[in-house]
């Protein structure tokens, strides 16, 4: 890069910060403390404003709910207004009035759309709460005397299409993205959208600026991808169940993606995908307190703490179970009951099968009375087999860490201290993952199982 | 049945009696004396004589080599000899010499049957260890004062058919052996073999005797089916592990099926099949020791002597595992790969299952290496997979009870028992059959891991 003009970033930093990091200006000028503390970090992302307190609303409700007034046919006027003074209230306090008609033009630029298809228009006016804060933000850190450029997703093309409902990155994006390491500057660079080939704004439908961050992250090779957020770090255990809980310094994505099915979600998993990808780790941190470790989300560990990295618990599963006798006999038997299940778009995780019956865990919310009725119909008229029936109010607690892979005993050990709390395991798993056992146990005693687990491996 | 002239048979009992306990004269004297202990014995079912000492050779074994030196074009005159002088010693010795012509004959004739279809020659040939003992066993009875018939599979309409090598009851034949109800005295007929719809011999490819036994005790709805062998009852524990292992008095069929898949084979399974449909008992007992209880198979248990049933272990087991971030969102994932499987012609019975990985159990015998690596390779390029590997040398221990499945902590003392002893579980599976439980071990770890749990469960 020598003689570019441009200055090397060798360890650069990709940093996303969430709505509350942004939610007024005096968060908003932490930020850019944080920004300006280590000068690698050189690509900011950023959501839109969130809530300054209790009853406030984010500013992307505001702006649902007014895309929703005028697909009705309202102007908004009311909503637009309010959104508006929230930019004024956040410009006026940083001193920073210049970027207000730059925001004001866009907000009614884009509700002027034409309405013709309403998931679209929607989209565009969604967007507008990341193009303000990345305006807002680049303007402020401009004014304290830091370079920094505003980056519109259509001009660093962050290209995005979408197939039954999903979106996803057009890989071409990466390319033209990693043209962002050229920029004279710090990028900031608005989460949440993109564009569709032919120009048109599409917003993730999940995971938020959590994926533009990990996309830019990939796309610059960043060596860390720092999500700012308002809590210190990610704990081994639901804060609401255990009081002091223990604090993960380091949690692989795998780890991650075991706890994230039992209901302990750090990030949205396909957000994580791009910086998965690319083995880039993923550095959890408190805007509100900038001095705490945090939690890193990595490809391989280099610290173990503790024996357990995670343990969550979540209710609403069931189990859908098949007994047929010498069904180990028959070659493609389990591909007709899961071709069956599939063929009504159900995605399961485990299924622990005996010799002549298997069972598949799934989720009650995906299992709908009438797919369950059709799956089971199917499954009797096509497989002649003993009997099929389904057993509800199942929870799933899950134990996960990377270090029980090499230590006998750990599931002996939970299975254990579950069992003399009384607690009846209908389903144990552990095998396919090594680095996760999974307990099925009755809904009521969800909470309860997390809890003697947490004390038999972080209590003792 | 009244005014039939027939006897009336409430509780028809059928009664299979193994190769060891019809080798000589005095063995079938104690059958016959069996067979008379009570009147409810109405159907005998015989194998071919087995050995009489170490060293001896069965007589099927020396009919199987009788009809490859036919086939190979010898006249097989010595082992004709022996085989004649079997028979000969046997009703020399129980004073029934009037049989030998019938069965010298018998032999004779289907010796000198064409060898075109070398396949049903064999069958043809198999078939007459049982056919012989049959006629001995009637003679006998007969002899003794005792109404015995010898009734032929083909006049009695035992119809087989055979698809893909394996051979199956036609459903007809169910209701042509029901007539064996209305033979006046004791029906003896020989196992093992049947008839094709065109008149030809065809044998069972697996489990001999004892499936003819399980077909006509379902086609004459007996009470109990007993199976008489050479062993006082089925032990909780293979008895070249253990001294004096727990005896099983009652084992239900769906045990049995969790066992047979870790080596602890009772009766071939296929065997039971029909038994196991009419909800028959199979009553094991011993010919050399008539006094002792024997072991019930049932379909649900009467009786519970022991919070575990039995406990088995087998080596030559291997998985194969398949990593992918974000498997779980990818709905018919596990039926792309269970079907490459499939289409290898190979069964599976355990699927341990994490959140993006799957690992599947194979038994190495049905995994070759050409096997292994076409199915290796279409994974890779068919799944776009993080990453797939094969474990082998893989142990599986079984312990299985229907109490289990009532009892909180049963899996949780079985795996602290082994962790205790230093066996690492690399895989543990309890819950879709809900009465076993499986571990995966390291093959040099089996026995010790069989005996470790019987310690556990049954000297505690």
């Amino acid at each position: 890069m020598e003689g570019t003009g441009f200055p090397e970033y060798k360890n650069m930093i990709v940093s996303k910060f969430g709505g509350s990091s942004l939610a007024d200006a005096s968060q908003i000028q932490k930020v850019c403390d944080i920004i300006i503390g280590n000068s690698d970090r050189k690509v900011i992302v950023v959501s839109a404003p969130g809530v300054r307190t209790a009853n406030d609303t984010k500013v992307t409700d505001l702006l649902i709910a007014l895309a929703k007034e005028r697909l009705f046919g309202s102007n908004g006027d009311v909503l637009f207004n309010r959104i508006c003074e929230r930019f004024s209230d956040i410009a006026i306090a940083l001193r920073i009035e210049d970027v207000l008609p730059v925001i004001k033009n866009r907000i009614s630029d884009t509700i002027s759309l034409p309405v013709s298809d309403p998931d679209r228009y929607m989209d565009a006016v969604k967007s507008l709460g990341e193009y303000c804060s990345a305006q807002v933000v680049a303007a402020y850190l401009n004014r304290i005397g830091i370079k920094a450029v505003f980056c519109e997703p259509k001009e660093y093309g962050l290209l995005l299409s979408s197939t039954f409902g999903r979106v996803h990155v057009l890989p071409e994006s990466y390319d033209h993205l990693s043209k962002l390491r050229e920029v004279d500057g710090i990028c900031v660079f608005p989460g949440f959208y993109g564009y569709t080939p032919e120009g048109q704004i599409m917003t993730f439908s999940r995971g938020g600026s959590d994926v533009t961050g990990s996309i830019l992250a990939a796309a610059v090779d960043a060596q860390v991808y720092e999500n700012w957020t308002d809590v210190d770090c990610v704990y081994a255990v639901n804060p609401k169940l255990v009081n002091h809980p223990f604090p993960i310094r380091e949690i692989t994505y795998a780890e991650m993606r075991e706890l994230a099915y039992a209901g302990f979600t750090v990030l949205h998993e396909e957000a994580l995908y791009p910086a998965f990808q690319k083995g880039i780790p993923v550095h959890i941190r408190n805007t509100n307190n900038p001095s705490r470790e945090g939690t890193y989300i990595v490809a391989k560990r280099s610290i173990y703490d503790s024996l357990v990295t995670g343990i969550a618990g979540e209710n609403g599963f069931c189990t859908l179970n098949i007994k047929k006798y010498l069904m180990n006999r028959e070659v493609g038997f389990a591909v007709k009951v899961l071709s069956i299940i599939a063929d009504e778009g159900i995605s399961f995780e485990h299924m622990p099968s005996g010799i002549d019956s298997i069972s598949i865990v799934l989720r009650v919310s995906e299992f709908s009375p009438e797919k369950e009725s059709r799956i089971v119909d199917r499954i009797r008229k096509e497989l002649n087999i003993d009997d099929v029936f389904v057993n509800k109010n199942l929870a799933i607690v899950m134990i996960v860490g990377e270090a029980m892979a090499n230590t006998v005993g750990t599931t002996a050990r939970a299975a254990q201290a579950l069992s003399k709390a009384g607690i009846n395991l209908e389903i144990i798993n552990q095998g396919a993952s090594e680095i996760s056992v999974m307990f099925g146990i009755r809904e009521e005693y969800c909470n309860y199982a997390v809890r003697v687990l947490y004390n038999e491996f972080f209590n003792k």
